[in-house]
């Protein structure tokens, strides 16, 4: 019996140090949203190739993560809720390396950019970056606490960031088609945004998983 | 000895079935790629009805097999290969899932183009599909036969999508210049050339996993 109490703490204590590499592996990508878009509003290429090198880090840290998973359910056989919680960071942890590769993205983007001259002050771009590290943020802490509630308005959330990219796709395609020299820097910035887009659609999905490992089978796929 | 064998037998088959069942989904998720397609160059609507029912199905065979995995890797205690198959097997549905979400985006946008007059004739878009469809069919055959050189020509392929994509926004940047009337026909088939982009882009995720899965730690994301 001691024995077992034994693996059992320190299967606990793995557990937590699974969470804690997710939220650290999620920082590090937040920290990349918020920093791809401050090398656009800042120009500052120097930046963005940091963002660009940081996603190496990234992928190691899926990589790191994803064997920690299979460690603990080769070695600790976890049933049920554990079990669930771990693969659903084998899950969540696909989607933090995807949003890494979407900010490694932007970053490219932003380097061209910053070559010719800014097209516009940028506004609704950097509002749309801070919706979307809210969410993932939001996502994962919904994750290791198991909050319902944060998760779904993550969900809810998703639809903001739509509207703002639709907006700011509907006023490049004005700049494009009043000043055809424009098109070029519009096309990327058009990019950017859809990248964004993109990344709140991963905090959305780590959401949804969320309240499925909640709830259960009947509320995956049923969300609004 | 014997009833060890047994065992081992029957998961053997609970293996085989697991890989059928995913091929089973990767199967209907590209009759959902191509029959997204044809909806939008037959202009038809009910056909677009149908690909958005379908994708009730998919989600429920995403829930279905992750119920299957979690029941292995809990029963079985798989070790090794088995393991890393399972695991690999529960992020791939998950890619198939939002594969379903991208056809069901396509085929929303279908009916709402065939309400108005046709902006062209669609011929790279079909293209761009087909090139999609092989892509993920590709990729699942590399995953149930852990075939590293064909998961190798998936990811070659995503550029030739890639480069499709780009012609076909250009193409309908210059309709949108010089027709402003075409601009809400050309947003919405830019959007569809856009998700089959993104279904190329799961494609390739499957497949830079299954070259993971079968080399070990030092392939993935280092692709070209």
């Amino acid at each position: 019996m001691e024995r077992r109490e034994h693996i059992s703490a320190t299967f606990d204590l793995e557990l937590d140090e699974l969470r804690n590499n997710i939220l650290a592996m999620g920082g590090k990508v937040e920290m990349m949203i918020a920093d791809s878009v401050a090398a656009l509003a800042n120009r500052d290429s120097a930046l963005a190739e940091r963002i660009i090198a940081m996603d190496r880090e990234v992928n190691g840290l899926e990589v790191a993560i994803d064997e920690k998973c299979l460690q603990l359910l080769a070695l600790r056989q976890p049933a049920a809720r554990d079990l669930r919680f771990i693969t659903l960071a084998l899950k969540i942890v696909t989607d933090l390396e995807r949003i890494g590769d979407q900010c490694t993205s932007v970053a490219k983007r932003v380097k061209e950019l910053n070559e010719e001259p800014p097209l516009k002050p940028y506004i609704d771009i950097p509002r749309m970056a801070h919706w979307t590290e809210t969410m993932v943020r939001e996502a994962l802490d919904a994750f290791v606490r198991g909050d319902v509630d944060l998760a779904i308005k993550v969900c809810t959330d998703d639809q903001t960031v739509d509207d703002l990219n639709v907006q700011i796709q509907r006023e490049l395609l004005t700049f494009m088609i009043e000043e055809p020299a424009t098109i070029s820097r519009a096309i990327k910035l058009n990019y950017i945004s859809k990248c964004l887009e993109r990344i709140a659609d991963h905090a959305t999905n780590i959401a949804e998983m969320v309240i499925f490992m909640v709830k259960g089978k009947d509320i995956r796929h049923t969300m609004p």
